[in-house]
């Protein structure tokens, strides 16, 4: 999605596996038609690279910061003590996590001053609609696809109630 | 703070007793001069009341949404699945919280559609300081605020470790 | 088994894709001949529906609720907080629940005043069962059924012990 | 409360400790003029005076049971083995348990066939009002008394909010 | 093992699906050659079944019981208050169990003057080691195995070692 | 009580911070007339006395071993794994322990081959009654006794019903 | 100890709070004349000074690094993602810690490529010993101080035991 | 890699099963050419082997010690209790481990005095490299060699990268 209009979301995971999981995020975006970006900043293996992508998302137009880590996930909140931009955090249940416990605890139970908001484990979704969430305080069109987008939902429920009852 | 502007936060827990802990987030949203609201709003003892706040926040002109509750916490996410203003969740460790574990579960963990921006447990101040951060994509004079504030956040470690040397 | 008599248990779930462990509770009121209905109601996609259909579950003749959820399971909760009639709590091990905890803590851990009369972890069985034991209260036939299936559940001990020794 | 109407309650705790956690439950008994009894049955220390205790409540008139107990809390589980009565099962959060874990558990995870209707942990008020719940299905006296005290827990909102704004 | 000497051990489970698991609590006691008995006892279905089986087992010249169950597992605590044979109890990682947390503390956390001896999650064999230990205080033949089964350990990591370095 | 008769229970805890807690097994075994020694043998700081303490158990005429070890707790799984005697772990929920989970876990989660019989965290009466349980296999006195105990925890509820209902 | 020798040793912490129990480290570099540093760097409230400090750490001379962080702690984790000095990481039980699982977790669980040698929970004694033993290898006069402080623990023991036969 | 050089390293594990996890640190510790050793050494089947082990590993030059095990994983600590080499500790998710929290707790939460370095649940890979960064306090070529390694860690996030956008 870096082709027409500048992100206004940067996606930014810490490994390529939790790729499958953050493809969630983009569906959400792209149906919004929210301009993202998304690549793999690594806290533990690009330290410097990611404190320089946090300072630098302000300047280059970023609204929101998408960020997703396993285990001992320190990006999200790395992420947070750089820059003032809201960044939603996602917890990975990655191979080597205890069951994402420790994905979760260690992005959402962050210090005094350094909030990350943290969404559900594996909670990609919600994540982009987070985002959405956050841009549509500034803009009507996402305001409007976040309306049809809970009336989606409840319909959906409708339906699977009518096939239910067959 | 209802006296001046509109409030632009409104901030609503389950019960009198989260009161002292979320104080910190009237603390925050005081100190970076943002109009709010403040009052109790149970989902358990009101739910059609909750329902009827939720429904009204966006047309009152409510950015944000900030929503603590302990235990089997439904306030914050019971609010998102009506309005599609941003929800800061807080997970209090409140009397009859299994260790808050209880709390931060039933915040957290939203089905796929309807976000909760949950923060660390207790966590008010960052509650207040997400809000902020939400705001502050559309506004300038909050920006400069949260600048200053992490500014504040790492001269108070300069500080800090002056005494200390001593 | 919407078609004779007008339902006397009603279970909802949150998803779809809690059916097939719902299915054991169904089991269990059509082995006891109680009329029920099911259907989905969802606390985060449907919440105005979710609360009219508690608001007149009392009024349309409905003796127990029997409501399942997984992850951040608001539902039990949220119907038992509208209505006066008991609430069977059923947490589901759902695909994105952590090790069903979520599930669990969010359904048990109800604050003074709106009791959910919690079962076991996908327990669907077992909220049949006790949906019969409370309407035994007033039901000669109930009763008998229930007694006969204690003697079921014990004979099958025996069953197992006999095939056992061979 | 043993003066003047048979029990239609039967309060049972594993021991003399759980008594004032317990006292919520008979709190809740009185204020709706549900006539109780009130004693320890100990699955641990006399096991078959708790099987005969089981074995008569229904031939009493008991209609419902409300057992609390801690640590590894067996007392719920096996009253609801021996009878068809239904079993409200108080977790108590006793001197030696593991933060309550045990407690939750042992009484929660019952298997197929064997309900307990379990309640938060040290949550007394609540299986008072359950059983309330339970007895209102025969009952339209005890079913306006739960009508009135939703509406109580409703009015003490109204009233901390104008506290609160004071 | 029924058929000459009368059972020293007991090995009694809450329900067929323990079988796989208990074999190698058999395999233990046939390869230390004491006679043992086996049989379900389900404390939630039989419960006076339960009651009388722990009653007799003293007179019968059962000197251990082996008790193992899943979930709310009742059986070996509630076997114990009855008896004063040693109860040794394997938590099951039953299917419906929650990663066995409910197993091993069900059965672990027994109150005050009712022990039952527990072993790991699924340990049978160490149940069937644990009676043989129990049943050395006063058998020389029994001792001796034991020691060659201590050896047999040892031997084995050599053996792997051996293998391992090739 | 290391006067009379030689000890036939030896009582050894990691630390000295653990000797409130064992002191109700030392109140047990004098009240079943048991003769016993209690010491330190710490797993971590006497590692070589430990293993000699272990092997020496057996030809000293001890029948039965209690181990009291909080944290990662080695004590009662490296004594098991010399001697043949039977071993009783006690979880103690010391200053440093989390909770107590890693006392029951390092205490419970033997591998196979190598029991302990562990009981419920700082349960040191019930180490006392296990320890008493096995001797009275081999002690007509000691089983005696035992069925004394049993009827006090029974005439004790008794008891405390009588005062109850006053 | 910032006076004579170039630090060897250099302890960081993520918040003054962290001291009290940090002084248990400092308490071992000093007992064991180990030239050492102590400081506040936080990984959140100045995460470029953070950086700058684990890069120059190294050409400092500094051969063992030291960090504690609770909560969300990622204080150590990303210090050992800038140096290759090993980092041992403290968890700190702080006030907003989740009972400390937070604090372990996420300084555990490091992805592969980038260790923390974690200790026990507030375990600042042993991250001193931890150290030394690092040093050791290149140290006579730190080994020889080892095996002392071996034999004081051995000892300590003994004097515990003497006291307590009295 | 017994052949050349004596072992600076020695790899042992608890059991022949903990090898498909145990070959990452191999991998590491060859990647790096650093003389290694490895094999099986069990804390509960050979105790008395293991004091052995541990008490020569200095004198034989051994520099660090990695030692995995997992359950109840004695065998880091005991080791650590006899050498003052450093000891790296790897838990294993094992089989019958609840999840792998026995394992991490019993080889984390070591009392003062007697550090275990542990790393992540499994994480072998990070052992290796943890005893690499040992060892380059005294060694030119490891250290050169580690500060590759970090290299190509953030070469393998640019490739993952320019693969993603393609």
């Amino acid at each position: 999605m870096d082709d027409e209009s500048p992100a206004l979301v940067s996606v930014v995971m810490g490994s390529k596996s939790d790729l499958p999981v953050m493809q969630d995020a983009e569906d959400i975006l792209k149906k919004f038609s929210i301009p993202y970006e998304i690549q793999i900043v690594s806290a533990h293996r690009t330290p410097q690279g990611m404190i320089k992508f946090a300072e630098k998302c302000q300047n280059r137009g970023i609204k929101v910061i998408i960020a997703a880590a396993g285990g001992a996930a320190h990006l999200p909140g790395m992420i947070a003590s750089v820059t003032i931009c809201p960044v939603i955090g996602v917890p990975i249940h990655s191979q080597n996590s205890i069951q994402g416990w420790d994905s979760v605890l260690s992005i959402l139970q962050m210090p005094r001053g350094v909030p990350v908001a943290t969404v559900a484990l594996n909670g990609a979704t919600n994540a982009g609609v987070l985002a959405a969430q956050i841009l549509a305080c500034d803009s009507d069109s996402v305001r409007t696809k976040l309306e049809e987008y809970k009336k989606e939902l409840q319909e959906h429920v409708a339906k699977q109630n009518a096939n239910f009852k067959k």
